[in-house]
């Protein structure tokens, strides 16, 4: 199957994949009275004395802004916001398809951080939450912090959650299937941006005590004298030994490697220095950190990818339509630990008995977004 | 007919009045994996080259930002952006509905003319188009006036060019029915906002050399020391009698009152001053300048409202959905005069043999968006 050529051919057809839809008839004049002048003066004034209305008589209650400043798309790169645009316009479509959520794609003209978060405070109004992607670390950690003041409504960099949920939801039945304990488990994540920086926080925060980050440079440890502010943050909290060196050195012994590095890194002799019964989670698209064959030729017990092709499909979608139904129905103002490690769980437990080959539910099964959206709502009150 | 009751019952059931679906099925991996990851990379990399192919592959082809900043909502004042967000919802509402445009609201938290310039400039590329709506005068002009440099995508303020065109497309046919020429008539317009500065300037273009607008301190003339920039700039080109007083001052002998003012301002013994054959517009919604009955009672040959119990509705749905179709088809990066010249007159030639009680095509008249798109397409050749 060439999906390059189909998404292309697709896309040219309609002009990409969303429309704007009415919801209501406009048909005659009365029609017109009510959805427009006069009678839409009426919840312009209920909303001007109690802003909360907004939820109830407006699309607020169910619309969100994908947003972009395109310095991060996909494994591409700095592309710049336009060109970021196919990326966000799929991601709503996931939004509706999953979550029945009205997602609009907003591909930003700047780059600067402080520019970014002033944009997103002053459109905030006509939107319920904010799902940011494909921004730039350290930036997208920056635009995050100063937002949480800024505005009332639940701001989620999907790259960091998103991903970092279903990481774990993954590691824990994977690490269920060989018998470890998180708390215990040795964990290598390859990989210090948006994503290895959120997935190593939420493993931290529930319970694991020996992580091990990477980047390009190397191994991250305290007082390396290049870090930058996320980075040393986070040094402070991993790699307690100070192991220096290079992902090979990291990963003897190793009972999970976690690659979020968009880079082909490792190969099946450094798989074979890990721990018996390891654990590979090869999140980089479309190609891997290493290829399940060669994982699985180093000796690696149980395998996942980002992929549809292999076994263990570890894929954002199974997150973020439910972490927002949740948010969006309890109208909550932030997103919480609490609601993350909520969705983790319930994600978990939609696999009964986890085997090598089945840690995670299927993109497609039914009720994830649902079970989901329970959970993050359960978890915010 | 309650329409305020029923316009807040039709909103909380559906919570808002638009919604955004897909054009695309997303049933299966293979949907996904075109849809998304991995074939959603391709047109990245094809925009990423020429920015152009945005129009070609995605949504930019076909939607519009209507934006507030919630300064001047309706006749309700300055409630702000999320208490404008009905307006705007039902505004893309129409776009949908007349010209299968697919709109979007974004209800600004900032008034400030320069952060709201920076703001349009940065969400600019996830569209085709910038239509604003409510933004008060006279930053509204000077909002126009910095962005025309600053985006590459066509920006129309609706309260100054979509009544512009609508009212001059009445008045033609309206001096046709009485015999008179636009470039003698003496016409009055009431009110220096966004729609009457607006007005007077489209009128000026096609030749009225007999203008006299009034604001709330009464005539505007060269001179008058309370004016703002764009009050002094259209008081150069009108009023060249340099008259003072109140706007019963100007009625007398006038061929044309345009009240585009939010407020009762007149009444039948101002029109019976006026010339033989008098024609009356009278724009504010929903309460007019003066009532079609009083004016008929001081003599007034044509009436005209923004209503649609009373007969010659002008409304600017009639203009802003067929000139973005226009727009958007013709990828114009402008909106020019001689567009919204052009707009006019497919108006008006839309009315074969105008009467006193049709001097404009109804709202619901067939192909009226895109006699107009049509119109605004050739125009821009």
């Amino acid at each position: 199957m060439n999906y390059e050529k189909k998404s292309l051919e697709m896309r040219a057809k309609h002009k990409g994949k969303l429309e704007v839809r009415l919801k209501i008839p406009l048909d005659n004049n009365e029609d017109l009275s009510v959805a427009y002048t006069p009678g839409v003066a009426a919840p312009c004034v209920e909303i001007a004395k109690n802003p909360e209305l907004a939820y109830k008589y407006t699309i607020k209650a169910n619309s969100v802004a994908v947003m972009t400043d395109g310095s991060a798309v996909l494994g591409l790169g700095n592309i710049g916001g336009l060109a970021g645009l196919p990326v966000m316009e799929g991601k709503c479509a996931l939004f509706k398809k999953f979550a029945d959520i009205d997602a609009f794609p907003i591909c930003l003209d700047t780059q600067d951080p402080d520019e970014i978060v002033k944009t997103i405070k002053y459109l905030a109004p006509s939107f319920g939450g904010i799902n940011l992607e494909d921004i730039a670390a350290p930036k997208c950690f920056y635009i995050e912090e100063k937002l949480k003041e800024e505005i009332s409504i639940p701001l989620f960099h999907d790259d960091q959650h998103g991903t970092a949920i279903v990481i774990l939801a993954g590691l824990l039945n994977a690490l269920k299937v060989v018998g470890k304990d998180l708390r215990t488990a040795r964990i290598v994540i390859a990989g210090a941006g948006a994503a290895g920086i959120a997935t190593a926080r939420l493993l931290l925060h529930e319970g694991a005590a020996n992580i091990i980050l990477t980047d390009r440079k190397g191994l991250i440890y305290e007082g390396r004298d290049d870090l930058n502010l996320y980075k040393e943050r986070i040094a402070k909290l991993t790699n307690r030994q100070m192991l220096k060196g290079d992902l090979a050195e990291a990963m003897k012994g190793a009972d999970v490697l976690i690659g979020v590095s968009h880079a082909h890194i490792a190969d099946h002799s450094m798989v074979k220095t890990m721990n018996k019964d390891a654990i590979v989670f090869a999140m980089a698209n479309p190609t891997p950190e290493i290829m399940p064959e060669e994982a699985l030729r180093g000796g690696a017990k149980i395998i996942a990818t980002g992929r549809s092709d292999y076994p263990n499909q570890i894929n954002n979608v199974l997150a973020f339509p439910g972490v927002f139904r949740g948010l969006l129905d309890s109208r909550a103002r932030y997103v919480t630990d609490a609601m993350k490690v909520a969705a983790v769980h319930a994600l978990s437990a939609l696999v009964k008995n986890p085997t090598p080959e089945k840690i995670i539910p299927g993109v497609f099964d039914k009720d994830i977004a649902k079970v989901v959206a329970d959970a993050v709502k359960k978890a915010g009150k």
